[in-house]
């Protein structure tokens, strides 16, 4: 039979293994190879080859080898938990991002006590580097044995398999499961391991299932990589902005309100403000006006727009189309509500462009499982707009708008943590979409052309377009590595005609404009959950809920700070006094622990000089300064919004 | 008999008449007499008493006497038209606040051409000064006649009277009308009337019914208080928001989003933004922090407060009881949202007063009929705000709430048109509150000694209370006369409870705050709404949508004048360049159509000598000005908010 390898095809004698074939290649690629991949398939080193095909070998170093290592990892954990236990039940065990899990039903419940003593019995399991043995066997055949051994729960895993496949079976020392593979060769290939929590989870995670006992592990090459995840797990910690932002007392959630409405307390919406007025008036700066429209209309604006057959699921509609006269929906955008400004009166191309702006709440119907602290979220202000223009003007006002987002990322903090995915429409799924393959061509045409002249460094995203057109989105990873979009820059050929906005172009004749679709720093609540992250709390002076803390050092020094105090917050600062009678270590502790950018410790020698101290988060003390000379330095720091 | 006249009881013959009663007082009294008030009830002079009672003689100078001049204006209506149309059908004639209507079913419809027609014979039936007998029937009298002369809808009306009561009629001349009256004495006593204008109008008002023709009228006593009359209505209708806002380009509604849903469009978003962070920042100064809370919670949320109970109507409720798991309803109120931040940890006295504000937006489901403009919407925007703190600290903040409302309303411009309401509960309707007789005495009383100590000139608004405690309500009257509340300050003692909101006291017990609910200027939109009438769209510059227009001469001074307005847009000024190739005079009456407060026009004199001219919105003008006069002309009408 012909295998084609990488470089070359060549021939072998049927019922060669993968790994045979491997070591005839180098012995050291054998000593690497974890797995083969058939014409695409990955599957075990064992499994002999009958027929031509393509084959890659997968080594430690591809992505594919750590998701079988911690697959291999859950079966060690199987065998570990049955041995110890062996009246529990299994039920599936797959690989994760970084490590596995194995759902159980124990006859007595177990704790995180127990995982130290499972743990241990893993590590003999490793130790004896049992041979991993693939087993092709009938679906009736694996039935039998799961019955034979009590598996309530793999004699349904295995009766939901159409009767004529076959079934793989993996065995390792006493131990068999049933299981799709690929496998390493041997335990003993499992060398970075750890068991990491306890969950519950539903049977085939269906609520009206048994519910299971879960056990987590991470699993890696080797020892310094799980070491150096375990740092990145304690930093991502520490930073994780829907633990942090509670204990900043930035936001809350409370349970009679509902999953999704984060409500911004005093803190959190003190950043929120400033970022909020900071993003208006360099809009306004760079031409855009604003508007306030209604966070809700009738079912009939949503049919011309389309959202009512394409976005009806994602919505808060109230009321019932058979009964009421009216239906109404809270928006989940803002774009049919601004284009009213636009319709108002008559235009010209003399009125193009227009750039409308509006800080603009939006409410999306997510479902319990996708919501996520301050990032995904049912009801959310967003920096939104709406620019009007001809064809002639629309890569330079793309260029303005893509300006402005990356001059927000910039002042921001956050420019180097952000990529470039263009989203395409998919033309294999058309019921997605409205409008021809003419006008999708034309319009991704377009944006390719603006962002390939912008040197925009972009992955192209297919299906992740907006219905009504192509996206360019600027990306976010939060401290757990998830990604979503920040920012999101929009090309629109499609809705100017269905809500009939026209202007007058200077042969006379009546046009659809070109409609950009932009938000400058997208939704503030995910943009807060960022920054946090990000400063992990520490937020630059601009920012931050509280610029200063003044503390006096004794009741002596009271009157002096309340006075200093008085003057500071004349300049808008946002001060708070901590004039307790507590030990003024104690009170500076805590403001660092708050986080405040700037403390200001005022005692008996401040008074004598009619000066005050500032000191900085990171312990720097700056001596002997008057209330003016603190006043410039705020004011510098502010202005320039200094990091 | 003994009748108990206004200063002494005097005995009369039983079958006296009001009208001879009057003449026994004064023939003076006689003649300007109206109708008599027999126990409190309105009668005509001409009904004769038989028992012992109190009675009043109604003057024209009473407010009732209009009423009644109006009623009988309509009967005289009635009259002209069926003498003109005699196949038209009558239906109901009464008097509305300034006038009167009449519903006719017309063979023929007629339209406002044919009033000129109707007039003419009204005053031919006033000249003739008919006496206006009244006469007491039986219903079946009553039905007979309606039937001899076929008039379909009276038949109907009168058929909805109960049988036993009695009817009276009315005749002038020829023409007879079922009526409860009263009624002038003669035709003749019309004096000045004018008729307005038709609309439809449903038989009973229900859609079911047809649809008839109403004849809409004003009347007064004399003919110089008609044309005051008319004077006022035309300048209220230059000043109505409802009108000039939207011609100013400040709002407008499109029937596809939904009625009492407007849309504020560029000019109406800078001056809501203008006043938004004037509001905040004053607040700040004033020692409030701000919270952002969601616009909507699940149901349990309003069971709590007891909005689920006491106010579900007004509200839009999203999903059914019945049938989803969670029922979410946007909300009509902040307070339970904001608790939230007081609830985030506890709190003792040292953290009281709290004071919490917010820029909120609110739902209310009012009905078709009720809304009007910006002053009664489905959805606003409103200074929200929740004080908590502890009995002694009560008159205060309230004063503190007070005070900054009223600092509100001078810097408006608001402050002169304001009156004060006390709204207490109606003792008699329990089912509209919460609590005990002994809470809202409390409360009551806590209020009353508040406002007295203040010296605030309140009237009492009986059944006016929230459904949790008293109000003092600001109360201001748009141009046509309607009174609204635009600002309020609530005293609450019973929500803390039942939130579980405590606060450890200095004698180490846990206790309930006492929480006011206050607006500091209201809503924003009714806001806006009172200013555009009160100023009638000339705004004081700080509120102004464009502050000033730039305007050249001719394209000779085109590159002047763009630099003039590019250095002056560095100082962050609201401004409109006019470089249009039109006559300079058009470009000035324009803006002053707009109403803008400053224009600039600016030709070769400026150049030559580098200046600007100043143009105000009255036409003074302001020569040889630098640009840094105009910034300090601006600067000192901007922050010390001239009016």
């Amino acid at each position: 039979m012909k295998i084609q390898l990488r470089d070359e095809t060549r021939e072998f004698e049927k019922g060669t293994t993968i790994l045979e074939i491997a070591s005839s290649i180098s012995e050291g690629l054998a000593r690497v190879a974890v797995a083969g991949r058939v014409d695409g398939v990955l599957t075990d080193l064992s499994v002999a080859l009958e027929d031509d095909c393509a084959l890659e070998i997968v080594t430690q170093k591809d992505p594919e080898a750590k998701q079988i290592l911690r697959h291999t990892a859950a079966h060690v954990l199987a065998q570990a938990v049955k041995t110890i236990y062996p009246t529990a039940k299994l039920s599936i065990g797959p690989a994760t991002e970084d490590g596995f899990y194995y759902d159980f039903d124990f006859k007595t419940p177990i704790t995180v006590d127990d995982l130290p003593k499972i743990e241990a019995e893993m590590k003999k399991i490793i130790k004896a580097n049992f041979e991993i043995k693939r087993n092709v066997v009938t679906k009736k055949q694996a039935l039998k044995r799961a019955k034979d051994e009590g598996e309530t729960f793999k004699i349904q895993l295995i009766g939901d398999i159409p009767d004529d496949e076959t079934v793989t079976e993996y065995t390792q020392g006493d131990f068999t499961d049933v299981c799709r593979g690929p496998h390493m060769r041997s335990t003993g290939m499992v060398k970075a391991f750890k068991l990491t929590r306890i969950a519950g989870a539903y049977f085939k995670g269906d609520s009206k299932n048994k519910m299971l006992t879960r056990i987590y592990g991470v699993a890696f090459d080797k020892k310094s990589e799980m070491d150096e995840y375990f740092v990145r797990q304690e930093e991502a910690m520490k930073r994780d902005h829907n633990k942090l932002g509670r204990e900043l007392e930035i936001f809350t959630t409370v349970d009679y309100i509902g999953q999704g409405l984060p409500i911004l307390l005093p803190k959190g919406t003190a950043i929120v403000q400033t970022m909020q007025r900071f993003v208006e008036d360099e809009e306004a700066k760079r031409g855009w006006v604003r508007t306030k429209t209604p966070l809700m209309a009738k079912s009939d604006l949503y049919k011309i727009s389309g959202h009512w057959d394409h976005y009806k699921d994602g919505m808060f509609v109230l009321g019932d189309e058979k009964e009421d006269k009216e239906v109404f929906a809270l928006r989940p955008m803002t774009c049919p509500f601004q284009y009213q400004a636009y319709l108002n009166r008559a235009r010209s191309y003399k009125d193009l462009p227009m750039r409308l702006a509006e800080t603009s709440t939006l409410f999306r119907n997510e479902s319990s499982g996708e919501m996520h602290g301050l990032i995904r979220v049912r009801q959310f202000t967003i920096s939104e707009g709406h620019l009007m223009c001809t064809p002639e003007q629309l890569e330079s006002e793309f260029k303005g708008c893509l300006e402005l987002a990356i001059f927000m990322l910039k002042t921001m903090g956050l420019y180097e943590d952000a990529s470039y995915r263009f989203s395409q429409w998919d033309p294999n799924d058309r019921d997605k979409y409205i409008g021809t393959v003419e006008q999708w061509e034309e319009a991704q045409g377009k944006m390719k052309t603006i962002l390939d002249n912008l040197g925009i460094p972009y992955k192209v995203g297919v299906g992740e377009a907006a219905f009504y057109g192509p996206k360019l989105d600027i990306q976010i990873k939060n401290v757990w590595g998830k990604e979503d979009t920040l920012i999101t820059i929009q090309i629109d050929q499609m809705l100017a005609e269905k809500f009939g906005m026209e202007y007058t172009d200077k042969d006379g004749n009546k046009k659809n404009p070109y409609i950009i679709h932009r938000t400058s720093i997208g939704c503030y609540e995910r943009t807060l959950a960022y920054l946090i992250e990000k400063y992990a709390g520490a937020f630059p002076l601009w920012l931050a809920p509280v610029q200063l803390k003044v503390i006096n050092v004794s009741e002596k020094s009271e009157d002096y700070a309340r006075e200093v105090s008085q003057k500071l917050a004349l300049h808008g600062y946002r001060i708070e006094n901590d004039f307790r009678s507590e030990k003024v270590g104690y009170k500076i502790r805590q403001a660092q622990l708050e986080k405040v950018p700037y403390m200001m410790v005022l005692g008996e020698n401040e008074i004598a000089a009619g000066t005050v101290t500032l000191r900085k988060r990171n312990g720097e003390e700056i001596r002997d300064l008057s209330i003016e000379q603190v006043v410039e330095i705020f004011n510098k720091e502010i202005e320039e919004k200094i990091k």
